[in-house]
């Protein structure tokens, strides 16, 4: 089925009032993308571990990056189910995805913690978004591998405590935190720009380019409401 | 109750037929050294991913290292039952983990493969027979942590490639699972000396040291036969 966006193809049993089909090419490559975020997200928070100042912390992020390998693994196990190896599937999204952690190495443990925070809820943003528009069998997929898992709300804690004992502390963490963001949005542009059956999905899953626009104002509004989560704003 | 295990304490409902109560202190000792074992062997197995010649081979070195969370969460919850905070209990056993991994780094990626498999092993012959004779309750939690995965079996068919084209490799190998087995032993000898709950434990949970004679004629016999399996022996 090689239908455009401009003509959606007719409606079908496996098709949403969306008209995107579970069979769209553009699936294979989000679960694609979204398996090698959670392999560099694992690979990034033990690294990150390494600045945490006790075990407590270490033993939070080790709980965190193996809750990125379960999803992996749901990930993985449904692309199979879909005939599509993962490994040289989710290689293509490489680069953008060690450019945003490479672009976005934390100098110190308050950093980490930031990052996890914001990056995480990024991810979770951009991501549902395209899912709320996508058949059910696909979207419950999408959803269950960004379920709040509730493993970052020890972040909260930390960094609130760190930013009200410090104004130099939440003016730098502001900052880093606004540089997140940044970064998110320009490597996402990239895997955009490079990956046509991804363009398709998310513009043949609603209303195109207008619904991108409310979306990043969207993002911006839930990025704040995070950043006064975190005291930061 | 501080029966020694020369003098068992009288059979009560929360015994089994070899008188160790699921009370017993050496219970926490023993899920917090599990616990303590997940941890490192986390860290360890991320660390020595970086030595994977391909993505493949780091992301099964991650799915393993997310399994070890998994158990250690198990154990953590465990042991919050038993009103025990998992990270004070799990420090004091530190040292022998970490000596035990410092004194096996593995200079290359089949080194780290043998690791893997034969530590993993190792380890769960060790906790097994000790679970063996533990109230049910206990051994099942024991059992959980320690179920086989088969997380590990891309290991055998890497190995025995390797084995099979190299003579050279087989004799290098086959003498790092020999120091591997040596080193472990060391370490769980110093792990008993310092820790007198999990002796007691161990001592009061069968024959004592006829028992424990006969452990070591196993673990050489059930090292052996994995040896066979990586074509090592």
């Amino acid at each position: 089925m090689n239908a455009s966006h401009s003509m959606p193809p007719a409606t079908t049993e496996e098709q949403t009032t969306s008209g995107v089909s579970a069979e769209h090419a553009g699936v294979n490559e989000l679960f694609a993308l979204l398996a090698y975020g959670e392999v560099a997200a694992f690979y990034r928070l033990t690294e990150e571990a390494r600045m945490a100042p006790n075990l407590r912390g270490r033993i939070n992020m080790a709980t965190m990056a193996a809750a990125e390998m379960n999803h992996y693994e749901v990930l993985r196990d449904a692309l199979e189910r879909r005939g599509v190896d993962v490994v040289p599937a989710m290689t293509k999204y490489a680069s953008a995805l060690e450019n945003y952690h490479r672009l976005t190495t934390p100098s110190t443990w308050l950093e980490a913690l930031v990052k996890t925070y914001i990056g995480d809820a990024l991810a979770a943003d951009f991501y549902l978004e395209i899912a709320g528009s996508l058949p059910e069998e696909v979207a419950s997929i999408v959803r269950s591998v960004l379920s709040e898992t509730g493993h970052s709300q020890f972040v909260v804690a930390e960094v609130r405590t760190a930013v009200t004992a410090s104004d130099r502390q939440r003016h730098r963490l502001a900052l880093w935190a606004r540089r997140l963001l940044g970064e998110a949005v320009t490597q996402a542009q990239f895997v955009l720009a490079d990956h046509d059956e991804l363009v398709d999905l998310v513009m043949s899953s609603g209303e195109g380019l207008t619904q991108l626009a409310e979306f990043f104002n969207r993002l911006q509004h839930t990025h704040h409401s995070r950043m006064q989560e975190l005291g930061l704003a």
